[in-house]
């Protein structure tokens, strides 16, 4: 059994999210059944982020095990035009044995995009978050900062009955970039709504409505209650997975 | 009759162009039905910029007179509403006396997007033309060069009768920004599918089919058979407007 290496984009506008789920269309759904089509069996795929409804993927990885050969350039080409165009795949390749997309990974990072200016750009309404009051850069910085380190984020994580809360967030900050506040964040992994409760959290301090000060409480606290719900999930791209 | 001035952006992805057209939905049909729908009237107005089918713009122009006094505020709220998302209302304001968004105006500048990496982004394939294969800036830029000066352009133009070819082209220049290839020029005013003639020249340059010492020879020829045909409308946006 060899192990192939996938990479794809995906605009996630038009997905009920990345993982499988019976009735709706997903990521996966459709890379698993262009993946089927192409290879002529149905086959198990592993990925490396689990993206939720409306989240885009500039790299998103995916593996899975073959018996034999594949010729590559081809499985590219054609699974490409089965899954675009709200889904490119970028590369094709043999990864080494016992890659997994998921377990292999030592690294996601994401990116949020803001753009606090008065009128949002109707070109990229898709992949913006706009909100028409100008945000406190600095104050977002500093919010920022207090997510770094090995922490229990249970304050801004989805409940996720016993499974454990506690991440290693490598880098976490604010550029002002091509007119838009991005968040860039990069960790072991994430748990469930994580980044997206980051960033309405530093939303919040960017309007002056929470201080920056007071963001290490909230995460010691533990408590989901303790934080300030979940930003959209169209500003949301899961850009880069390291392994 | 006092002058009113509406600045708006739009994705012109949906529709046939800026120009009203019976029977197709155009930017401007949108635009005067809202406006009809706010001010209780028909009003007729001017553009700074009739875009092709296709065409997108960051900041368009557009001019009416009206009798009485107009809630500005009020104005471009309920337009935006009309309109949006595909068109955004950047602002409403009364205009100095005599003044036309298409006769007032001094200069327009447009840009182009070109990706030119392996694979397009699926976030922003609706204003960017992806070409896979690397183009060569320089040449491109040499290319870009000599469209600029006061000269007949009738060679990128699309035939318009007698009316004249000549334009000024302030500047002209291609750029690596943000990843893509962006060409910026600016002119007085431009003819028909110009840009879009001057890219697809451009382009062939950038893939070494045709040599850049050689436009100014097709500028010279004022014949549109020595030019290159028209790159996509989707990569063009009117970025701005001088007065």
């Amino acid at each position: 059994m060899t192990t192939f290496r996938i990479d794809l984009a995906y605009d996630g506008g038009g997905f009920r999210g990345y993982a499988r789920n019976a009735g709706v269309r997903t990521v996966q759904a459709v890379v698993e059944s262009a993946l089927a089509t192409v290879l002529g069996a149905a086959v198990d795929t592993e990925v490396a982020g689990r993206t939720d409804a409306g989240v885009h993927a500039r790299c998103q990885v995916v593996s899975f095990g073959w018996e034999g050969t594949i010729d590559l350039v081809r499985l590219a080409r054609s699974l490409d035009g089965l899954v675009g165009p709200e889904i490119v795949v970028r590369s094709a390749r043999e990864a080494p044995p016992g890659f997994s997309a998921r377990f292999s990974a030592t690294g996601r990072t994401y990116r949020y995009f803001i753009d606090d200016g008065p009128s949002p750009d109707p070109l990229r309404r898709d992949w913006v978050w706009h909100i028409a009051e100008e945000l406190d850069l600095a104050a977002m910085s500093e919010a920022a900062g207090a997510f770094v380190g090995e922490q229990d984020f249970a304050s801004l994580c989805r409940a996720a009955g016993d499974r454990p809360t506690v991440r290693l967030v490598r880098s976490a900050e604010w550029r002002r970039e091509d007119g838009l506040l991005v968040f860039v964040v990069a960790a072991s992994s994430f748990c469930h709504q994580m980044v997206r409760s980051m960033v309405a959290l530093c939303v919040d301090v960017g309007r002056g409505r929470v201080a920056p000060s007071s963001v290490p409480g909230i995460l010691a606290a533990r408590d989901r209650s303790a934080a300030r719900g979940v930003a959209p999930p169209h500003g949301l791209v899961l850009w880069e997975v390291d392994y």
